[in-house]
């Protein structure tokens, strides 16, 4: 159901993986410019349709009168196995594209990773956090996963790539960086949360990280809203970050395609 | 078991798939050169290992005290649906680069496509395949999958860069041309045999088309050799054509990184 306002239609949104850190940024920030729903695999203390992405047919349902879909749901973590990768990344997300395409939705806002890339960071680390380090990488440089979830990711925005240029919808893969429900990227707990291969990184060299890596969960929320409202792009690979001191991945395609502008940035 | 050659140990090469197209023409031209195994799905008139790329616990005893892995097998249409990628060309992939990586394998060669970028020669056909056309395409264009086989091929190669970088291992991706059992680009069978997204050319032009994309199966071997013997390469993806008189994908890379020259041409 949709609710009018300035006299046109709100935009469908249906979310998956709506119960995690970046899908609860969405509802709270997004909740009153779309009309959100949600797909997540348990039940939650929000409206959701409950089903596993594995699952082709469990999800179907969700995808009726939709316009857009935030494809969220994966398993998150760099060091994911195999044994997961294969039925959360790789198959659930060909089914969301495809539930998408048999439903009609015209967009769908993938996130993909910097982990696509992650080799440029582990080659590079430490000394690429450094305010005086100017290397930058944009969405043009060849991918080099550093990870099985890495290459999910980069699975993940090929198939995307095909069900634009097919089947005419319009996809936007998102390379997040770091995202956190504890938003400080100060706080001890965001510095613990490095990715496996960081592992050996001191306490100052992670604080340098997340200078460079942080993205607010208000600037996420922003940027998967541009990706959404971005009705002349069909199909775009951009980074988000944070407006921060110390900037490795590249924003210019988000802020020329997408116009995003963050609004926060990681203290120097 | 090796023979020795020039006082040096023979190459032992396991060749999956060896029943197909191209590994027919592994067999019968590189026999001599290299300690050739084969692991196929069904029993062959040949010697083989018999078990599913799909089946990690089944096929590993294939990869103990191998040299070099040359990975063909998979589901080779563009057409094939979801239900058969998935586990012949996603799974098995995977099986494969890992099976190698926990036998010690230093060196895989990927049966790539150009299906991985083939939504370039969808959008130039059929003034593409013109004597007069000086469009090329190389490795290091974005990838534009057409299909979920060329998707499927894009992941390969995203998986098989994380397997050089992380594990230290040789691979040499090879997007393959037309290689067919019937080895004359000008006969009936070998031009009826266009990717379905191509059905629509006429006699003519599907002739035009071979004379830029064919690869002979003598040249497909010698490809595979020298992807095999370059030991110097770490990573590569080179595109695999002869020496056709109108080439669109570009032998750059396989000249230059692999000294592949190819001695067959298909007819003006």
């Amino acid at each position: 159901m949709t609710t009018a306002t300035t006299g046109s239609k709100t935009t469908t949104v249906l979310v998956t993986g709506a119960e995690g850190t970046i899908g609860t940024a969405v509802r709270e920030h997004l909740g009153k410019r779309y009309d959100l729903r949600s797909l997540t695999r348990t039940e939650q203390p929000f409206p959701s349709h409950i089903a596993d992405i594995t699952d082709l047919d469990a999800i179907r349902p969700a995808f009726a009168g939709v316009d857009v879909v935030v494809h969220l749901a994966a398993s998150p973590a760099v060091e994911t196995p195999w044994a997961e990768i294969l039925p959360n990344n790789l198959v659930g997300t060909y089914n969301v594209f495809e539930a998408s395409r048999q439903a009609g939705v015209g967009t769908v806002v993938f996130a993909s990773s910097n982990h696509a890339i992650g080799m440029y960071e582990l080659d590079g680390a430490p000394s690429l956090y450094e305010l005086s380090d100017d290397r930058v990488y944009d969405e043009r440089v060849e991918v080099r996963p550093d990870s099985l979830y890495g290459v999910s990711k980069v699975y993940g925005e090929a198939l995307g790539r095909m069900y634009h240029e097919l089947h005419g919808m319009r996809v936007v893969c998102l390379r997040i960086g770091s995202v956190r429900a504890d938003d400080d990227p100060a706080s001890p707990a965001m510095l613990d949360s490095v990715p496996m291969p960081l592992d050996h990184l001191s306490r100052e060299e992670r604080r340098r990280r997340m200078r460079a890596t942080w993205l607010s969960r208000r600037d996420c929320a922003e940027l998967i809203a541009r990706a959404i409202d971005a009705e002349e792009v069909g199909w775009a690979v951009v980074y988000g970050i944070s407006d921060n001191p110390r900037q490795f991945w590249s924003l210019r395609s988000a802020r020329e395609l997408l116009g995003f502008d963050p609004r926060d940035r990681a203290p120097e």
